[in-house]
């Protein structure tokens, strides 16, 4: 009898540990909170100035859709200490919201609820620790600034092409766990396609160095594709290895007046054929963007005096020798010969393409300013935009009378797809319409085969999206991955996976 | 006392899934062998003809290093039919080795030991699904011959660059899963560079459709990259989507001497500045290629009366109206007044292109009929490689006398260095001396920062390296997703992970 008691003890202290691991597998976790004695763990185990209290500016978000708690802020100077802090929080089981320089739009960046957590700044972590030109490597600190990376990078006569409106703000490390997009996608690839390692800190509190500046490394399973895009949730990005780039010898950039969508994936199909990889940029604007920038920044100068229905600005990076205003001059004949396009301006000086640049990155400016229902950042496959474009127009109008800004990265399949009120009324109006709005747009998206999450990731805001249109054994493997990285569910809790 | 007695009888059984989910961490499973019950259960579920006994060419692999087991042999048709194996295999606790063309060089397509396998072969499933041009797009499944893709590709006038010396056989299932390089990735990338979308059976025997045709799509954590390159021990790749390429208008092909490696690499750089993206290959080839060619395969022409010591081959594949053999001049004149090329042969024609391609692809088979003591596939940061070739040299020196052929992918970091007994003596003199060659060779590679598997993968004969070099907190982490993911075991066990 006293055998089976004992026996018995022990069975339940197992039975603990398996009823744990079934927990885990629904991904629900007892956290506790960031305490005052937690916050004393850290400081003690660190120097002087690493802890502080999260001041209001690392618990906001851009889009003011989340408002995270007031937790405690850590300041690491090296990856020991991340390694440090990640490995005292995994043990006292406290939620990690790594920060990198808060410009994510999905909420990624603050954890509106649960206990409070620690959120993990790498903000000092900032250096560009070495570059390599004759290898094409840059390497950095996560919470180098993009702006300033692609300055280095200059420096050294390379370019580093990941190039998006927050570049002046955003963080390396940031735009990698989201797997950033931006305007040089369609030539030089993703924020993950500029990666050649990666050192990081697992929710275990390990480090690992994986911060190679090999082209070809076909050792096991790769980590470092696993962690961009992770959004944090997989462990902290600490440092990474980047792609450089021959700068184009020339450049030449134009506003080309095009009839339709369809019409600017003809031409962008011309312009491949003329120049391969070396178009650098294709960005659809749509006649609503003119206008919001009429209406809320008169300042920015427009190239046309009646804002045609559907333009794109094309830039080209040519090769030593050769001739950007001949060869723009070229598509634009042969484009106007097949009914392409119907209008343009090529720009004639460096300035005046600056100011093209301008009008593309201002159209989000004057969109906030504008203030929208719903937006998405969506992708479908190429051949089927004008079809998401069409069929998307006709769903809102049946929905009611709207003001849609669709432009962005056409040559990527991703559009920017806004949302607006008419003139004269406002965006509480359709208060009661934003969700039916994302509804339509997003299952239009995915009946075409496209993503409703095209460059933005998934953060907090698009958690229930991804349920719902992510394919089921993607769900089931995505949450066997994190229960095996991260058992206590530690790094940031509510992103991506709820 | 009854109520204990059933108590603990029902916590003995959650004690025995506890202690299963420990031996998991531990990466020990027992599998059964897959017996005639086993392929009968299978046979009755699928169609007539699916399942038969394995011949010996499934056993085989090009090295000749594993002889696989005769197992039960399944040839699908469809991915129904590998997810209801894969499901069956599961539940059976039977191990699944995926086979594709059969020409990997690290033995991941045959299991040698342990219970007898399913050996699942995609050759059936071999179609090219669609192809959309505009969009830069080919779908294909699993089982499609590499070759036949880029015909397929060729016949749509683009370009799917990958392309190695066993593409005739090679299938592309196979060559995602083993994240397969050859000489396109210095432009292209490596294989997992050319996948926009995958569609995969789950080691749970669930279908992951994640076949998009997409440019952009941040929802959740990359599967894609997950599997490319885990050599099917996290599911089985059934379909694709692969990236296309506008076909180069014009592509000049030259042999250029140089006087060393880091002439090699400067030559690059020049010719990178000069030509950006546009330079397609450059492989390092070192007298001792043409040396083995003269002596095994005398038909195959060569252009030096006196094998240099060092030369490249470069190939640009350039734009509408540029002049290929006017920038091969442009560049030989210049590297020769920097004193990087001492001599050189441009093509003059696309028969002789194709000459100075075959002496580069008979290379290997070349060293095959000398037969190597100990063969290396490393790669090391771009800048290291003088280093390299200096260093492994002198180390070997010591060792004893080798004749030494180092070539390759130089532009990648990757080179193939290839140890051989000296003219008149045996490889098989040199037994004694293969394990400290190799350790001497990969513990150089290490210390400069470099990869023991640059393209091959780890299959099963680098499991032991990959232990000793790899970061142990990678390792750590892939023994997670392995238990997470395939729970028992089942997908290719023993390769990569033990």
């Amino acid at each position: 009898m006293c055998i089976f008691l004992v026996a018995a003890a022990r069975l339940r202290v197992l039975l603990a540990s398996a009823a744990g691991a079934l927990d885990q597998k629904n991904m629900t976790h007892t956290l506790n909170p960031a305490s005052p004695d937690f916050a004393a763990t850290l400081a003690s185990a660190l120097p002087d100035g690493i802890i502080e209290t999260a001041s209001a500016g690392y618990l906001e978000e851009p889009r003011g859709r989340f408002k995270g708690q007031a937790g405690v802020l850590a300041k690491p100077r090296s990856t020991e200490q991340v390694a440090t802090l990640i490995r005292l929080a995994h043990e006292a089981r406290v939620a990690v919201v790594p920060y990198g320089g808060g410009t994510g739009l999905v909420g990624g960046q603050v954890m509106p609820d649960g206990p409070t957590p620690l959120i993990l700044s790498l903000e000092r972590m900032n250096k560009i620790s070495a570059i390599y030109p004759e290898e094409n490597v840059l390497v950095a600190q996560a919470g180098a600034i993009l702006a300033d990376i692609q300055t280095a990078a200059e420096t050294a006569d390379r370019l580093f092409p990941l190039s998006l409106a927050a570049e002046g703000t955003a963080r390396i490390g940031g735009n990698l766990a989201t797997n950033a997009g931006g305007t040089g996608v369609l030539r030089y690839g993703n924020a993950r396609d500029l990666c050649l390692g990666l050192e990081a800190v697992l929710p275990n509190g390990e480090i690992w160095n994986g911060l190679t500046r090999l082209r070809k490394n076909n050792t096991g399973y790769d980590l470092r594709h696993l962690l961009i895009g992770a959004e944090g949730t997989l462990g902290v990005i600490t440092a990474a290895t980047l792609k450089l780039f021959a700068r184009p010898a020339v450049t030449g950039t134009a506003l080309l007046v095009v009839d339709s969508p369809a019409a600017a994936l003809a031409l962008l199909g011309m312009a491949r054929s003329l120049f391969g990889e070396m178009v650098s940029a294709f960005e659809l604007i749509h006649k609503q963007g003119f206008e919001f920038l009429s209406e809320t920044m008169p300042e920015v100068r427009q190239p046309f005096d009646t804002p045609p229905e559907w333009s794109v600005l094309i830039e080209l990076g040519l090769a030593k020798g050769m001739d950007p205003q001949a060869g723009l001059e070229t598509l634009f004949e042969q484009a106007a010969e097949a009914e392409l396009v119907t209008d343009g301006v090529i720009a004639q000086s460096s300035a005046q393409a600056a100011r093209f640049w301008t009008i593309r990155e201002s159209i989000p400016e004057a969109n906030k300013r504008i203030g929208s229902i719903s937006s998405h950042d969506i992708s479908v496959p190429l051949g089927a935009i004008p079809t998401f474009i069409a069929q998307a127009g006709e769903t809102l109008a049946r929905m009611g009378e709207f003001r849609i800004n669709c432009f962005g990265h056409v040559g990527d399949g991703n559009l920017h797809y806004n949302v607006f009120a008419q003139a004269g009324r406002s965006r509480s109006d359709h208060d009661s319409q934003r969700d039916e709005i994302k509804s339509a747009v997003h299952e239009l998206v995915d009946s075409l085969g496209g993503s409703i999450s095209a460059e933005h990731g998934v953060g907090r805001f698009k958690v229930s999206d991804l349920e719902r249109f992510a394919d089921p054994a993607k769900m089931g493997a995505m949450r066997a991955i994190k229960a095996g990285l991260d058992p206590h569910g530690i790094m940031n809790p509510g992103a991506v996976l709820r």
